[in-house]
């Protein structure tokens, strides 16, 4: 085994990555060491290299929270896996254990959590070191490339249609088919619901047809609520806006059924004017979801092991990693972008 | 029995009220007809009667939410209640019985609903006109003029403490310590919660001890949220906001815990800005809540007749109807004005 | 329109049914007529006229509550259904609309229930009368004919369902796959529930598989409990048993997962002897269902109405009730048996 | 500090406990040391003492789960105790912290899990060891001898009240005021319910009052269920049985209002027989409950931290441990003994 591995280090925030060549870190107790074989790149992986969040990462570090791959060493005490099993290291990297979310089944909002990627170094690299108790188990029938968006796009978009609290046969509305709503679609339907998609694009929305989708509408053809509402009376008792905009935001309530449930994942910044009057009066609840936690990753896996969610994915090798973060950027990535460290990297300029 | 009545009439929203002689209605199928004790003058009478709200009542009407009252006379088919019994007619009119939200135990989402003092006449008048299915039983231990401001501030609170889903242990800040907050304060310490109550006014806070308040916060004296927090480690399980400003929206935003639920009553015009990455970040739900079903009306009204909540009330004759509204408007009612009809009206100049 | 029907009657409990010409009731006020076009025979109607519950029904009466058919006339007041629609009339014909219970959405528990076919005169006639507010509405794409078992061995199933709590990508173990349970199965698969049917008949446990069962387990090849975790692990997280045996019942807690529920649909006699410290140690809850509300009912014709869950079943002429019943009563009726009135009655000897 | 410790040891199951001195165990990584003040004596000591249950302990081995004392030492690694905390060494030792049962927040249910007092050496000792991640922190205001019931008979009352679902202001039935049942009562008060408190004994009864009970029946005199439907009408929303026995059970399930959910607390052997037909019939819910999570532990000892709870107590030197053993199996001990060894313990015969 090397004692070096190559990976994308972010060396300052707001700078490109560069490959650099580090020491491969070995595994101490209750850690082990994956050798990465493809690595999702999320926005998250974005407004990290750029530090466009309060809570900023420390450069340099390495990005990427979607990493899959082997196991090839344990550290001391580690029960969990094994050398040779896939895992996932996601963006809920570990957390404490013991805390009041933590005990709750709700480690996501662990005060003590680390970040893949973020606060701890993350999947775009040859190998990765991980928190056994926390990494996902990769079930044996998907493939490692199309795992990578599950262990985050998918697992957020999962654990979004959840958090709306729709019933299977309900209707949920989900808004934005991107990288996250393409898998929203497939969740939603595979949880039984009836699903409308809401896009600006009528490709997008031919895909989520495709996917299941009973009805499709495009916000650029008029108030998609109004639309939806005339079909299906009463608006959608669940709603999940996967890219908050403010229009994306203004129409999600206006399509949340009474009773129902407009739920938010990603993280804008800035204040969204809310019509508390509308939200009192048809008792409308707005809810924001983080990610998932180390459950909702099984059930997430899960769906796709069954092959009940795919994932659209382009593969790029690491060394494209500044362009595919500046495509991300400008809108310019239909689906998710997968690294494919499959045959390991070749350094920049080798 | 006399065949007319004197009642507080709107005959022009924007226009002062007016004492008019009006026949006494007779109940027909599923009607009763209860002659009032007491009503109770709600914010929601000031909106009526101004015509605040984007569905406008029609006048000539009759306003008043917080009637109570002896059925004097029942229509054909009426066996809920029968002649003798004390009754309060609320805002909640009736419904249709078997719509969506109605078949949900949601009847206050019902789109066929009437609403007292609103679509129909409602208790500023010596007699009231209401359906049987849908009044409130007064328990016998109620005095009525005690009844009044719990069928409509009561029931709002306490369901809006219930919509938190803060459980017994935990903690619920409630902000604004007014006529629904007082309310709020009880209710929560009679289900077991830890409460903080937060307003502007020391008088009121003080208020707040006595009825139970674990603790309290002035605004006034710097970031009510952050000082919460620092008592109590993390914020508030359950906040609900009695009357939804912007600086009391945020505070509350501000102080719910993660993975905590925001309820607010009330019904505010215009947007509200919304952190939503803090929303997101923290797991936040935001909800609204409209007065409550039947069935909250008969728990609320049961914690009231146990003794563990008892409104601050202050009497008024239905003369002074204009004046009560006139301070209402200028936010000079410190607790609940309760028109006391237990021995009629003289009407105006009589 | 004639003035008299033919009905089949049961004149004295535990005596064969007898077609009877009787007058064709008139709707009152609330009230429909319907003209039968259909209705199922369930195990209830043979328990009704056998007077087989400690409650027992008044002969002479006509039993049946799976009617379906057109709305030929309204009583007075009658705002929900008009002339011309289809409806089914089920098991619950009536509830008061204002106890505890309806006021919670569960008229099912209402103390003042009527109930189809038991209470008041069913479906095994050429015309029922009903609770304008009470019965079901039938969807267009629906016939008739498959419609009758939905609207009670549908709801039944679909409610039971529900009552495991068990979540889309959980598992259900369905115990016995006769006219409940293949039902049972759709719904399931329809919710996007894992589905391990079980059943002592092979054909059964075949068609269970036709219809979307993931795993079969015949009890008579040995414990289905023991065989059902060796695959899944852990055991299912919801159970429904359709046919409450003690050794079903056994099989049903034993196959229950840790923190899982095992649901019972039918009213056996006697007592079952039920394993408390295993249900204990695993946290397993134990529930009752019955039918449904009407709200299950508008979401169990919604799920057949788009083709996801449809009924085997067998016609026949309400002349032939009798021989229905008795086969019925040995066990001899593979699926469910509907009485075929689109044409009328003739009555017996005719 | 000395290096060897007198614990009560089961040398063999079903033979008395003796008085050994041990080498006093040093804590590995994860671990504490606690040096003892106190420990409650509970049922399961008894029955692991004897090796009553199907999966047995291993002698020689030293019971006591309710261990309260100080963390006199950490092991490597320990972040969440340090020196001189107060902690409870409860029945759950510890938990895997990562299978299905740990990631939804119930450990209690976890299949690696390890129970103080059976599979690890528990609180009939002047020291314990303990996995730091599971020690209860007791709050200051808990005195050590009154914390040691809340660890074990608390947290078992408190999780049983919360299991039966009822909500603030609704009715609970507990059955059997002993050493769980005087808790429940106090928990259920706190917890903002109405309580009737079911016993054989009028002494218990009267205690019951004092704790805040609404309502007694004592069982001898008639049927409870009959007396409780004829006070409050339709039964308990919920009702805890704390020690099932088949009459308590039969009267527990008859106690149940329709919609209900009973709860049972302990570990009986054999089958309890079930009636069925009213369970369905009733829509009644039947739980199994045992211990609590950590998560509940901190609720049960925050309300006894606040003085709503505290524990009926005796005391007895940790040489008495086979009379208490013996009083406790025949009944005599009417609420909870603990040891007191807050000085120490005195080798038997010294």
């Amino acid at each position: 085994m090397p004692s070096t591995m190559i990976a994308a280090v972010v060396e300052k925030l707001g700078q490109p990555l560069v490959l650099r060549e580090l020491p491969i870190p070995a595994p101490r107790r209750g850690e082990i060491l994956v050798k990465t074989e493809a690595c999702g790149v999320c926005h998250t992986d974005l407004h990290a290299a750029k530090g466009d969040w309060p809570v900023k990462p420390h450069a340099p570090f390495v990005p990427g929270h979607e990493g899959i791959g082997r196991v090839i060493a344990v550290g001391e005490g580690v029960t969990t896996v094994k050398e040779g099993d896939r895992v996932g290291v996601p963006w809920l990297y570990s957390a404490c254990g013991h805390c009041e979310f933590c005990r709750k089944g709700w480690e996501t909002q662990c005060d003590s959590a680390e970040y893949g990627g973020y606060t701890r170094n993350g999947g775009f690299a040859e190998y990765i070191l991980a928190a056994a108790d926390y990494v996902a188990r990769i079930p044996d029938r998907i493939d490692p490339l199309q795992a990578a968006p599950i262990v985050c796009a998918g697992i957020t978009t999962y654990k979004g249609v959840k958090e709306t609290e729709a019933r299977p046969g309900e209707w949920i509305a989900i808004s934005g088919i991107g990288g996250l709503g393409h898998l929203a679609v497939q969740y939603a339907k595979a949880m039984g619901l009836h699903v409308a998609a809401i896009d600006v694009d009528d490709g997008k929305l031919e895909h989520a047809k495709k996917l299941g989708a009973d009805l499709v509408f495009n916000a650029k053809n008029g108030d998609p609520a109004a639309a939806l509402k005339k079909e299906i009376g009463g608006g959608a008792h669940g709603v999940l806006i996967t890219a908050p905009s403010i229009p994306a935001f203004h129409q999600g309530i206006a399509m949340t059924r009474k009773l129902g449930t407009c739920v938010l994942v990603g993280l804008p910044p800035g204040d969204f004017p809310t019509p508390l009057f509308d939200v009192v009066l048809n008792r409308i609840t707005i809810r924001g979801s983080l990610v998932g936690t180390r459950q909702d990753m099984v059930e997430a896996l899960s769906f796709a092991d069954e092959g009940s969610v795919k994932a659209d994915i382009e593969l790029a090798p690491l060394s494209d990693i500044n362009s595919v973060l500046d495509r991300l950027e400008h809108g310019k990535v239909p689906s998710r972008v997968v690294l494919d460290l499959r045959n390991g990297v070749q350094a920049a300029g080798a």
